[in-house]
């Protein structure tokens, strides 16, 4: 705990307090034998789960989503909640272990701080952790160039696929901000570079080899995967796949040690699989499904988390990740803040810290649908309150009645940013209380949203309209067409990805709390053939990031200690 | 040793059936305590060279360079026989350590095999080794990648250090090997991303902060070395430097772990360090500094090698590498095999299996050079002659006379490919013999080529002369013009880095053998303010290769077992 409650530390400080156990210690907390560890450094190691002996026969543990409300400027704290309630979980006595995502490497030179939790409820190290960690990225990033180089080198040899150079689907890829790159015309200078077309580069988490290694089971699925990405059409429309260019086993080998979850530390010493970052938009922003399954394996808790807010995060979560990997979710944790929920009622950022009934009352609505949301689900759900120092009492027990009057729901104060696990023992026991009854809500268990044999149409239509609570979705006749060829492909047993704002239940960043009525406009779809997935696109989608006037970048530096300043 | 000669174990094959030691164990034979490891896994640790106490006081160790003839088709094993002499030198009782150059990811996809040795004078894990490695060349592609961005950054946001954009001179950077990223137009598309320009993409290891990685002393040195370089000028042709950009220190962060010394082992358990691999055309070609100065306190003996023949390889080594670092070799081993003097000597790939005394003569010329150009260096040398199955004794002799009767130096058969250090215990104590003598040939001891204060052009005309034996070095107006601007701007007393052919002493690379008469053309120089030195490129110089027809990546891929196969 920090000494002087008004002087308290920073993240940064917090975290290189903390004295970090060896990483070999923290996995045998849950049976991970040393011969499966690969060590990246004292307190950081993969994990060959193939080297843990009987791992498949055991049972599953329990699989704990932490998802929020819409956010705002105010800040949620959903990362940090996941790992509090890990924290919180295992202090009631629980063998459980924490699942996140990888953070990008590039956002870190902008504005962006850090992406492992905060307070007393993190994860570390937290430098390593944020810049080149276990190179996963690194080598998502290799594995999408080479598919891009070996593309145009198909051209340039010959081109016997005959690939319409106009109609190359394949972008390049890099982990940094870099809006120069968003749109370029390569190959220049002559015969010997190639054919000149256009293109340009995405941000790294942006890429599909991102999503299909978060997708994939296992080595041999990701394989067939990364063959099934569509790289390009021909001039007649015919699709052309990675595998067709032959680079997919290449690719394989490439990733074949990312692939393995990276395990990592709370400050209290428990254990964290942290690895795989698919973009919550384009994709479908959970961790990867092999640390999922290995967690639920090794921990009879899972605590996991998916981007932005339940709309977007816990649709995806079930009706992508859950539905791919055959997962079943026991527990829903809804996080929300006062001065978020105030927000949503309309009161402006330099008016959070004053108490406000009447204005937190009104911006519940926000909170209620995601709770009516994750019901649809059959999901129980609880609400974690992640306490803010200015929140007042009058203000948790008007959340509190409007959970408990509305849904029947309990809504827990979580201090753990200040005090770590002791602040989630409450929450912790909730949700084992939601877990152990082992029922779900109405009898019938978790089920998705729609099911594969839905029109992909219909499928959207369903989200838009059960989740969102729009009265419709509607698109150009050449949307419409493009649903209808890809049904005709094949693809039409796959799920939805919406990529829309995380700020809104509409696509409207600006309508907060719970508007209904909304119309949601379609502006095109992508098809993520190897990831499995359509991407429907409701407003503009930046999948190549810029840095700001003033980056980050200028002020990270190594202190006379050697430590790194400004990242956080 | 393989147990059928006419069978011989592929590389892999002898690679996998070694039984590796773990990295602690490695390192305990030279004194690197635990608490200096950082393990990549089982089998590699980066070392943190502060971590080891005492060491700066400590007597530096003897250096020795592993050097070639001119390269041909035949292959010389340079890199073989560097480590077998690591090898030998452990074999008869001296604490030997080796330093090699990181291989580069790009080229593994295309038609280069590794780059870790072969036979049974091997460094392993030699998989990892060749892809990812502890992650060095992607540390160095984020930190190229994110000064690129900065660049364009600052542009965008007002320009207010007045950037012509026409004369940006950083590029981007990948390491992989795609022609159509050589020139691409960027920042295209609008308003929102930047102001359209010309650009292009080298490959990692052009890139000077790969350089200037290789020549850093050490975290402070490198920070300010990095300040250094030249980016781009004003549209009065003012330079702007990294350091004005503001890149420098976040650049530094992120190469602080890669600037430590990747410790593997050789097939036979002996401490190898491979960290750091620049260009040999564009850059000097050597292994980092940190690690060559680690393996000296570390070590009695550190075996090293510099990238193509001695014309460019040794030259670098000692007038770049050693003048830079303060370093002063005690031997140096040109490395020759009977195959590639007879091709030097006319004779057709072929034609290389039979013996053939009088082309072998012919072709002698070639490694005379070689002995004549080290000596100017004040250092002794022993040539190595590498043996292959189809050698004869009496081509053996040959050499072994010429060597002795022209330069009274000694030429040792070598075995160490198929028998591993039983193979080179006689080049071990010949290259023991001339290091512990403890004085160079003519009692002057080591020396570099040309002084600091020699004006740049003096400086390239006598490289050219003394060892190309060029008649003299010609240049357009607009090239001197440079070489005199440069000085003016402070930069004359920077050392040159030759970029041209390694097949011919000369410019042409079809003039085998020893030319003599012919004229060096400079087609332009490319300062490395930061690496420190000044490119003269003197012939075509490719910094972004490209994938042949049917590139390696097509058939890389893992076996049932999950191993490599065809990346070597």
């Amino acid at each position: 705990m920090p000494q002087d409650p008004n002087k308290p530390l920073s993240d940064i400080e917090i975290a290189r307090q903390a004295k970090m156990q060896r990483i070999d210690a923290i996995a045998e907390k849950v049976g991970i034998p040393d011969d499966a560890l690969e060590p990246y450094g004292k307190t950081i190691a993969k994990v060959d789960i193939s080297a843990i002996p009987g791992l498949a026969e055991r049972p599953d543990g329990k699989l704990i989503l932490v998802t929020a409300i819409n956010p705002t400027p105010a800040g949620e704290g959903k990362t940090t909640t996941t790992v509090g309630l890990g924290d919180g979980l295992n202090r009631i006595g629980k063998k459980a272990m924490i699942c996140l995502r990888e953070p990008s490497l590039g956002p870190c030179f902008g504005v962006k701080g850090g992406a492992a939790g905060g307070g007393y409820a993190q994860i570390v190290p937290m430098e390593q952790i944020n810049l080149h960690f276990t190179g996963d990225f690194h080598a998502i990033t290799s594995a999408h160039n080479l598919l891009s180089a070996m593309i145009d080198n198909h051209i340039y040899w010959g081109n016997s696929l005959g690939i319409d150079t106009r109609r190359v689907a394949w972008r390049r890829a890099l982990d940094m901000n870099d809006r120069s790159l968003r749109q370029i015309n390569s190959s220049l200078g002559g015969v010997s570079n190639g054919f000149p077309r256009e293109d340009g580069f995405d941000i790294t988490v942006a890429s599909e080899v991102m999503a299909v290694f978060c997708l994939a089971n296992d080595l041999a699925d990701l394989e067939a995967r990364l063959g099934r990405m569509i790289v390009g059409y021909t001039r007649d429309k015919k699709p052309v796949t990675a595998a067709d260019i032959k680079a997919v086993s290449a690719m394989t080998v490439l990733l074949k040690d990312a692939i393995k979850p990276n395990l990592v530390q709370t400050l209290e010493g428990n254990p964290a699989f942290v690895h795989g970052g698919p973009f919550a938009n384009i994709a479908h922003g959970c961790n990867s499904v092999s640390a999922t399954k290995a967690g639920l394996k090794l921990a009879d808790y899972v605590v996991t988390e998916a981007g932005f807010g339940a709309d977007l995060g816990a649709e995806k979560f079930f009706d992508i990740k859950c539905r791919k990997a055959g997962l079943t979710p026991a527990a829903v944790v809804i996080v929300a803040t006062v001065r978020a929920l105030k927000m949503h009622g309309g009161v402006a950022k330099n008016e959070l810290g004053k108490e406000n009934i009447e204005a937190l009352k009104k911006g519940l609505v926000n909170l209620g649908r995601h709770i009516e949301n994750v019901r649809k689900f059959g999901v129980p759900a609880v609400v974690g309150i992640n306490n803010f120092i200015s929140d007042t009492s009058s203000e948790h027990e008007a959340i509190q009645s409007f959970c408990r009057e509305q849904y029947g729901v309990e809504a827990v104060v979580c201090t753990h940013w200040a005090e770590g696990s002791k602040g989630t023992e409450a929450l912790a026991r909730q949700v084992v209380a939601l877990a152990e009854e082992d029922h779900h809500l109405d009898g019938l268990g978790f089920r998705h949203l729609y099911p594969d044999a839905m029109p992909l149409w219909d499928k959207m239509k369903t989200i838009a309209t059960e989740i969102y609570r729009a009265s419709d979705i509607i698109a150009d006749q050449k949307v419409r067409d493009q649903f209808r060829d890809i049904e005709a492909a094949g693809f039409g047993h796959l799920p939805i990805c919406v990529a829309k704002t995380q700020y809104s239940f509409s696509t409207d960043p600006n309508l907060r709390g719970a508007p209904i009525n909304h119309v949601v406009p379609i502006r095109e779809v992508r098809l993520s053939a190897g990831a499995g997935f359509l991407v429907v696109v409701c407003g503009e989608i930046m999948t190549m990031p810029g840095l700001p006037k003033v980056p980050s970048a200028e002020i990270i530096r190594l202190d006379e200690n050697g430590q790194i300043e400004g990242l956080f």
